[in-house]
């Protein structure tokens, strides 16, 4: 899923990625919540007729941006006090709270509300988190089974033009007054085997979900401990059930986590590096202002599908990026998507043929070969 | 025109362009010249082949920018020494380097390098530039012949990629070792007739140009000013040459000038208020970031073809400038874009039809009715 923090995947339009090969969008409760407001998004017909995005779309919680990018105030059992980023303004997360944003959102899949921790917390940490985690999810469950069953509430007051017609391509699928939704869990648990056996066993005994999501990994935690947890979990999920890795990754982290049943994947890295002039390619990452690029009429990446690769060459990219044009910045976040939209539908492709095996090996040992030091660099460049 | 000063309409690609009823392209021979160089462009294959515009394009001589952006050592007869903008590094323009810069750079059409003043100038220091701009003429067009009919000079010792495949959407007509080139020269003289007239006649006595452009306008005189020099000048130009009005401008001034003869136009204007949130439309210009956008899902213009009005509404274009995301930028350059290539191919239907006249008159009525105030804050804007 290309991310859409702020209702918009940075850069690309939803024709560009749809194109690209993009099935499913996230947004961002955080954002979208400070910023029209929730209540504003309803108002206008929810996510789907603001954005235009034609396809499913499913919005996080918010929790993690409360953790990582509000100013924190008070974390208790009942929810979470904290400072908008923005200006500073007071605000508070319940579990019931954040089912009525997401609700307003109108997502198809929504995420429930849990307490996030550092990577490679310790056990009572991790426990308590964990724990805390389940119980919010009993409370996001039944906040939202009360307004799915009641139905949407009533229309805020918000003004609308009265005399506003319907977009030239407004679908009536946009329209609809009670959207259904889909209320994924979390796992949580950090890198503790008997955690997150214990998180897995506490969600399946709550409800009979849709689909459940793996969180608090690709946190700070070592690689090789995520794939670890993964492979503790990958058993004890639901074959039936779409499982998703949230906030991952990297082309590589992308086949490791298919290799270990995960299904869905998020993760703003590829329109975030494509600003900074970094290009996922089979060799691993290039950063496109390098000097050997500067007379260089090669494409970018050779059998790349997307404009940035059909249509221009290195040398072009290059001075674009040399020269703070922004349709270098477009450029590489639509490659970078689309590269990242590719190694999905291989993977589904090499599944269905019974080759995954072999060609995921493949695939990580070229890219990995060449590309192990710059992608640790490009790591470092995606974080600040 | 739209106008790719650094090889890129800023914020959009060339399909985006084309799609929107772009035919010919303007790029800027001094940034080009400074960045990526005029003779790296040449051995990336020319303008067409490194931007990938498919059709006609023009460079100007980069005099404008020599005299307003760079920072001038001195101006004799026999050309120009200024510090680039970039690093400061010193460099000479005469109007033969001139010639061979636009040469490498390979558009269809190439300016000669004349000597700009400020807008309202004295009459004698209007005569002195318009008479230097006449010498400076008869140079470029000996240099011109000469590199014409003696084809392009050698391949430069660049280093390009032996092995370097043509791109998947290469046209052999990029390829052309000599491309056929016109060369316009450049009507000067302030805002006084005689001068004006003087210059025609210099002009028209030299050579048998395929255009005319009139220059030195929209530089700081008042636009009656603007207009009555034009219409000193419609009566004197050959009425089968296509007459090029350089550096303009806004919707009225297009409209205005081809009430008074011109055919061809160029002007930043549209992409760079599209980035300060700022949308041409029939009643004027509007700012899209007004409060009154909130909650107001109605298309941005009605009827315009554009991306920004067809598929999303003024809620989600006010929402986009107000979290500071690259999409909206991208709308709003676009569909402004948009609108004057609209207003160019009205004018020429309604040219054909015999109706200009009153069309010309209704379509000034209303954007004047509502506009003319919004209109001059946004000149602020564009012009800060």
């Amino acid at each position: 899923m290309p991310v859409a923090t702020q209702g918009t995947i940075k850069g690309l339009s939803v024709d560009e990625v749809e194109a690209a090969g993009g099935r499913m969008m996230l947004s961002n409760a955080y954002h979208l919540y400070l910023r029209p407001g929730d209540m504003g998004v309803r108002a206008l017909g929810g996510l789907h007729a603001f954005t235009r995005w034609p396809g499913p779309m499913l919005t996080d919680s918010g929790g993690f941006q409360v953790f990582s990018l509000a100013k924190l105030r008070a974390v208790t059992e009942d929810g979470v006090e904290f400072r908008s980023h923005l200006d500073g303004s007071l605000h508070q997360y319940t579990p019931e709270s954040v089912m009525r944003v997401e609700r307003n959102l109108g997502a198809d899949v929504i995420m429930q509300l849990d307490e996030l921790i550092a990577g490679g917390a310790e056990h009572d940490a991790s426990r308590a988190a964990m724990e805390r985690s389940l119980r919010w999810l009993e409370r996001c469950r039944v906040e939202f089974d009360r307004i799915t069953r009641d139905g949407r509430e009533p229309a805020p007051p918000y003004t609308v033009s009265s005399d506003a017609p319907p977009l030239a391509t407004a679908d009536p699928e946009f329209d609809l007054p009670a959207p259904e939704q889909a209320l994924f869990p979390i796992v949580q648990g950090g890198t503790h085997a008997d955690l997150r056996r214990a998180s897995i066993a506490g969600v399946l005994g709550t409800g009979d979900w849709h689909g459940i999501a793996v969180g608090g990994l690709s946190v700070g935690e070592a690689k090789a401990d995520m794939y670890r947890t993964l492979e503790w979990c990958e058993p004890l999920l639901p074959r039936t059930k779409p499982r998703y890795l949230m906030g991952v990754g990297f082309p590589d982290d992308l086949i490791e986590g298919v290799r270990r049943g995960i299904d869905l994947f998020d993760c703003v890295v590829p329109t975030r590096i494509g600003r900074h002039g970094t290009a996922f390619t089979p060799d691993g990452t290039a950063q496109v202002r390098q000097s050997s690029y500067r007379m260089d009429r090669r494409p970018l990446v050779d059998g790349c599908a997307c404009p940035a690769c059909t249509r221009y060459d290195r040398a072009y990219l290059r001075h674009l990026f040399a020269s703070g044009e922004m349709l270098g910045l477009r450029l590489l976040a639509l490659h970078n998507v689309t590269f990242l939209l590719a190694i999905m539908s291989d993977a589904r492709a090499a599944l269905h043929a019974g080759t995954f095996t072999s060609w995921s090996a493949e695939w990580l040992g070229r890219y990995r070969a060449k590309g192990a030091r710059q992608h640790d660099e490009e790591l470092a460049v995606a974080d600040s």
